[in-house]
């Protein structure tokens, strides 16, 4: 196959999410989201997540009703949500959409969800909200999983816990998401399938060695994700995601402490309205200014100039819209399975 | 000179203030936070910036009356404020308090503050906080300041941009105060004075290589601090920086675009009342399961176990009220000018 129409491959995995069952406003926010992520060349984060996402749904571990969503407490400007494991994407917008009404009011809105299922690829969220210009922030740790070493320590207790966060500019909107660590859960698995040798060393062996061998991230005791700064400086990574882990699982109240099992996200998304604050042009003039200063300042490599994060992400974005979405076979490979567990046939 | 009380110090640096027309009630704010500083053992960001303060006091610099700290627009959730350089941390403890106040009521409050003096070491903010069970975080950066390269590029644009949050725990506060850059400005100088060679290689000279000398950074064309994540991983520091920029001088709406030439800082300070998100008991639990699953973690090297962000700092501070307070020579000799300047009595 070559590539595939965006709005095709929506339409595709929208169908095999309503085929099991789920609340059709969840089924078209969870497939945007997903295909977004592609779009953005986040290809770990998007529609290859669709098998688990539907293997949970078959099992109960994750669930597919809007009513799930259960607001627990709620003010002006802040909401606490209980998702009972429903579809991330679908949390995550909804609490977006609260804090961004929150922001025009009061100038901030927050938005915690405990218990979400898994929320994919967060610079997918953004663009929908820098377009009303407005900032939005998001941040994620996963309770139920230990990959990343404290710095200083063998064992992995905590997750990659990224953040993502949408820049109104003039021109394309800057768009952020990053772990706090060196790298992803995503990307050990895709670089240990395809033969084990990551591009850098971000892992950490039993030996307290820095490795680029995936191996020891599978072995028995396991290695660990190093936090972002490596050995030099995982100190600030290690603070960075001790920080994303309060303002998530701590806030929500519910995390590793309750010993919990199955994949899901504690979530917490801030929205700010620049409006409210020093204003919306003034914003945009000084993030342009910002933007020319980086592009200006000269290259270390020649070729590779510096780019502005999430810019390559909308360039493929377009492209795909123009020539169509090219996704790896890895991707492919776990949409046909996705389609064939769920009887469905493969349209492409 | 040996060891001097906490107390002492902070009354002779209060007096110094008040020598220099500032308000009692910031000269006692500013005061307080510098010692603070040290006391955490951030010598860079303590009492040594006093002579600093005081120069840019006499040259008009930086402001000492608190009335220079005006609400440019307010919600009871959000405030954004001008402090035509007044002090920064009288500035910062005022935003922090309105936006405490703020989350008692909704749960987050948020407070920019513009032209902004230099605000110290952001550590030194939180305990206030976290004793009252919150949770603060700050964030800033200095518009007129360029020491950090973005990701593939050679010249400074940024700074080290950092962020402080304290997190309440059932014991010992985690208190975080790191920078988004491998290290800081203050270091760079501090390092510069004593000989020139940093301890892991944190800057980029013109030819785009990492090093250990800090000549790099003096040069013409100057060298720059990488972003934390240095060549491998700088992208993730340098997006956080973006982050930072945007969230200070971006949502103030004054920066870099604006021309600034003077010592100052954007600001923006938010808090977080986890009793109306899951609880202050579950925030606790979750966050004394983390630490404990942390100093579990094996040491990497035997005689260094894992230490929590702020512990080290804590301990510190306790010890220094027992047995007083040892600064280092250079913060000393900066003192001592300081006195000399100011036409006082060295008293210790």
């Amino acid at each position: 196959m070559s590539r595939i129409a965006p709005e095709q491959l929506e339409h595709f995995i929208q169908q095999l999410f309503l085929g099991a069952d789920v609340s059709p406003e969840v089924a078209s926010v969870v497939s945007r989201v997903l295909v977004e992520g592609d779009l953005l060349g986040h290809h770990t984060h998007g529609v290859k997540l669709a098998q688990g996402y539907l293997r949970d749904l078959r099992s109960g571990h994750a669930k597919g009703q809007a009513a799930s969503l259960q607001v627990v407490r709620q003010s002006p400007a802040a909401v606490l949500y209980d998702a009972d494991y429903l579809l991330g994407p679908y949390c995550v917008e909804q609490a977006l959409d609260f804090t961004a009404q929150a922001a025009r009011t009061f100038g901030i809105g927050v938005a915690t969800i405990r218990r979400s299922h898994h929320i994919a690829c967060l610079a997918a969220y953004l663009q929908r909200y820098t377009e009303q210009d407005l900032i939005p922030l998001v941040l994620t740790s996963d309770p139920a999983v230990a990959s990343v070493a404290p710095h200083g320590g063998l064992d992995p207790v905590y997750t990659p816990n990224p953040l993502g966060i949408g820049i109104p500019t003039g021109e394309k909107p800057i768009l952020i998401d990053v772990s706090m660590s060196t790298i992803t859960n995503g990307l050990v698995n895709k670089t240990h399938q395809a033969g084990g040798q990551l591009e850098h060393a971000a892992l950490i062996d039993q030996d307290g060695q820095p490795t680029r061998d995936t191996t020891t991230f599978f072995a028995t005791p396991p290695g660990a994700i190093l936090p972002l700064g490596s050995l030099e400086f995982g100190h600030k990574g290690f603070a960075l995601g001790t920080l994303v882990e309060a303002l998530t699982a701590g806030l929500g109240g519910f995390g590793r402490k309750d010993g919990v099992k199955q994949w899901g996200a504690a979530v917490t998304v801030l929205t700010f309205d620049p409006a409210f604050f020093g204003g919306v042009e003034e914003l945009k003039a000084e993030m342009d200014h910002f933007v020319a200063a980086c592009l200006e300042s000269r290259p270390r490599v020649a070729q590779s100039p510096v780019r502005m994060p999430g810019h390559a992400g909308i360039a493929r974005r377009a492209k795909a819209f123009e020539q169509g979405l090219e996704l790896p076979e890895d991707v492919l490979a776990a949409l046909r399975t996705a389609a064939s567990e769920a009887g469905s046939d493969w349209p492409f």
